[in-house]
């Protein structure tokens, strides 16, 4: 769909700058009868929230979630969704009164400042105004109800790459990724990652990274031909993401490398089920779920706010420099983790109805 | 947009099976006056059409284009586009009366043989039915409409990686391009790329590719954040397509492993205009076109048909083994070397449009 | 949805104008595994068709519907939808090479000559264009696909009023609509009206009319409020129509002269079922399906093109007058009642996919 | 569009209830650099809000509108639309605690409350919960905005028949529509029904009511043929407000009994521009704009909420009986025309944008 709307019919409304009265999205489409209260989605909103650690910003926002429509009490007490929209507003807290003459007028580069004001002829240029990655704030609450949805799968992501140290495929253990400040599901590269972060964040540089993100336990069929395959959905959703460049789906990019014979996934029956050799597909062919796990990786580019001064003009047309100053995170894929799992969870939502109005089931 | 609709405002809807009557698409919201011919798409057709070099395969298929509607003789005498519905239609010549015993039972690993039986509980077999590569001839021929609307850009493609095989950057030249049945800008790269997918289509193996896409000429400003963003309808258009496995923007995946002072794009006065220093981004700031080139990268994954025998099972729930027959592309990534750019120019058209409505030209 | 494409789940997209090689539509979203030939279409073709009776335009299309794709036989032998578009194409055999010198210059009064040079800056003026009624017969194909989608449901429609003769509602009688070429419910009535219409026509003048369409089987929760309401839609349906002016749901205008007392319906429970005791609503509350028929009038306006001279201007800015020559229709209202009907049944196709989405059932 | 969303480029999605925190929309789609302050949206609230005079509802509400984002500062220190989304919200003030006991269980005749239960399994009992009037005050403040895109258009609504009583066309005075509480263009009438109306409101009763639209200043070209027709759209729109049952453009269900002499309007050249000589036709021809006013008209049914004991059943499945407590509208269509003039010029500013994106100015 277009413009600031998510989604086919699970639809996400954001709305929002990052310095004005609030952010927030209306979740449209939504089942009804499903549990929903503040809490279940302030959980996933705190994972993502800054200032957390010293790798990531020190902006301080509770980004406390409210629940202005669309759920109500059932018979047993229960605050469940009635089917009708839910907005859910995020009251911007820390919007410290400061010195925005620099970034007025300057363009950053690698920020969307120039483009911003060029297609619109005005640009809130407070913190980025709309183009700050606080929006996806409004994206992870959004993911906290489309969770609901899909209630039978699991969805979760992991760092596995930060600049140019990737994780060890043998180390990966799903238990690790909530035991450090980067989501890291190898413990060994985590404490390598520890170091290698700070010396990035004392120089005043940044890195990029690569998120995986895997959901388990999807039904076969989810995806519509041609034009909403669940793939193609996917990618969509993470290239939506701030500073994301590049989206891949199972053997991805590393696909162009290999043979036939060794992309294509084998079927054999054991016990009674048809079961898939290999995963090289990452879950998807022809556009639709095969039941096997959908895996999803995106990069993320560094940062671009980082302290060494830069080359930029201004918007009188003069040759000038930036240096960013205060608070910024030296590595934003960390924080894209719980926003690529709102994501993937918002995808399979929407096709979840989808695949239902068409094939019944 | 949903299922058999890509596009927003400039939208293609795509219909047809490998072996029905016919396929085709009906294109709507064109702006009207704009010349087309039968002819002015026939060209883009040729590009794409199998049976060209030992290369592709051997199907033989005129892929001729009829327009249905949509156009009209202007004052002069020149057809034009009427601002109505355009339908292409390519009948379906070479459906060779052939034995489907085999594929009709049994999935083909790689193929979504199994996927749309799950989904829909039929599927027509022959040649892939609507899953099939032959779908992506109307999104070429759409393309050579959305050409027309975008007329001041240009857009072309590049093979950049066969199999293992990557082009060296220091030898590229567009003019190289239609000298060799690859599309490949590298002259050198070409004819060890003939050897090698000579070995690769003799042994009946197959192999994937990387194509790159650039389009010059882009006017600054396209592009609809938060959820419509260019380079995201640029993923989600390379990813719609058959076989495709990732896509990235500028600097893509690379972006992970570098620092911000690498990465982001510094700019200057030059002779009176904003310049950017160097094009890590692709061309896209905020998910808005910078002016600069936009630069799109998408992998193909090998031919799943291969003429080794492939573990599988077949419907009834045997294990079973099957052997791709006859016509198959050892390396499909090249005729996706045209259909890239019909989809490049399809979400321009598109942007271009939408940008118009909410910024007024 | 906009432009060229009709519904939202269930989506007809169409194209084509009334002298051009073929009009036809795209149905996307259809489920699977529903039975569907030409031969089942064809039958709502016949009842649009014109030149069954001399009240009819004496155009003599056959309207032949080919199915391009989309359907597959089945285990059993059986033709059945599989899920992917279906294309209905109809040849224009009647484009009888004639002189249009006059409309091509020269602005029928009541028509859309002058709106779509505005709009456009070129039209086919052959036959009206895309803006001929005839697009409607793609409306009635795509209708009979919606119909195998709501089996369970009954709709129809019929003829209420011709020019200022209204039916008794006494007299009506479902059986007698396919007695008389008016799709009129009151034998007496349709009596009245061939004296009336044979007036009509052989003054050269036309006549308005008002359909009713009547569906029966509804189940209760169809429309999705708050801007996808079920009678919205109608009216949305209704008015795409070509020449129709009004449309209305249940007691409609007559609605705003009565009181509350007399206008809502009670309800009370019959045999252990709820039972409203009255239809005022035209089986629609607050946007969503009650259960009851849903009842939905339409008003067609008289015919533009008459024998009488009528005074317009050409495109280049002359006084002029018109006549219209040869075939027209004196009531086109009366072949507006299957393409109503069409439009009822792909309403509901709609709805029924869009609340299983979100309702599961 | 679906479900919450209305419009397809100039977008309004709404959220909220009658007794939740806040009701509101959010305006996707502005064009940029459009003066917009909570005071310019506050006159269009007011007019609407309820308590203003004996014959609406004594429910109080201030309706205070607050701008969440989408506008900022221009240089010159005027506050405009920056092209992001608008977000309106309208906190619930008068959520007096009161007893739900009687409309929690039983469905009120001619309300949502039965409809909504069926559909979703739950609803928001508290005053109609969604399917309130409440909402339509977000539909007004969108409206505002929508006014903004329209700057060279005039759109306005008059009360043009209350319960049986028409207005005289003789006495149209536009004038006199802000001088009583009834939009009524004619004085006279005015007085009759402020008696009647007097009358309908001690009885505890209630009436209907036509509301008629006209845009002045429209430009020619606007609507989206064949299914995005300007008279279409507004059929939509006007039939998604709550209570209207039917609607109709220029002669509309008029037109029906007229023949096609009196009805196709005719042109001249008058002072060198092309002058229709009548405009039987609302303004609309083939879907698209003739640059003449376009008229429409609605029907909204009278209030269901009425003082006699009404017959129903509850959600237990036993007969029983229900009486309107409390405060009401005797006549809901009072406040229904500046949500028609709201929703008008929505449809307005949406095509404004469609044409644009098509035609190109």
């Amino acid at each position: 769909m277009s413009h600031n709307t998510f989604g086919h019919l699970f639809r996400m409304t954001t709305f929002g700058e990052s310095h004005g009265p609030a952010i927030g999205c209306v979740v449209d489409g939504c089942p009804a009868l499903l549990p929903l209260t503040e809490a279940d989605i302030q959980g996933f909103m705190d994972k993502r929230r800054p200032g957390q650690s010293k790798y990531t910003t020190q902006r301080r926002e509770p980004d406390q979630v409210k629940i202005l429509s669309g759920v109500f009490e059932d018979e047993a007490g229960t605050q469940v969704t009635t089917g009708t929209p839910i907005c859910l507003m995020i009251e911007n807290v820390d919007q410290r009164s400061k010195d925005y003459s620099d970034i007025k007028d300057k363009f950053r580069p690698g920020h969307a400042d120039f483009t911003y004001l060029e297609k619109y002829g005005i640009r809130d240029y407070r913190g980025g105004g709309r183009s700050s990655a606080r929006e996806t704030a409004t994206r992870v609450a959004a993911g906290a109800v489309a969770r609901r949805v899909i209630a039978g799968m699991t969805v979760r992501g992991a760092l596995v790459q930060m600049g140019p140290h990737k994780v060890s495929r043998a180390n990966w253990d799903w238990g690790q990724v909530e035991q450090n400040p980067f989501f890291c599901p190898d413990a060994k590269a985590a404490e390598q990652w520890a170091d290698y972060l700070d010396g990035v964040r004392k120089s005043g540089s940044s890195c990029g990274a690569v998120i995986e993100l895997v959901a388990s336990g999807v039904p076969t069929g989810l995806g519509a031909p041609i034009y909403g395959k669940l793939d193609q959905d996917m990618a969509s959703a993470m290239m939506s993401i701030n500073a994301v460049k590049g989206v891949e789906i199972g053997n991805g990019f590393g696909a162009a490398a290999i043979s036939g014979e060794e992309n294509a996934d084998e079927i054999r029956m054991v016990d009674g089920e048809r079961q898939f050799q290999s995963n090289h597909a990452g879950g998807v062919l022809g556009g639709i779920s095969t039941g096997q796990d959908v895996v999803v990786r995106f990069a993320v580019k560094p940062t671009s706010s980082i302290l060494a001064p830069r080359k930029t003009v201004d918007r009188f047309g003069e040759d000038t420099e930036i240096v960013t100053k205060g608070r910024h995170d030296p590595c934003v894929g960390i924080r894209a983790v719980p926003v690529g799992e709102a994501m993937m969870a918002l995808v399979f939502a929407d096709h979840l109805l989808r695949h239902r109005a068409q094939a019944g089931s």
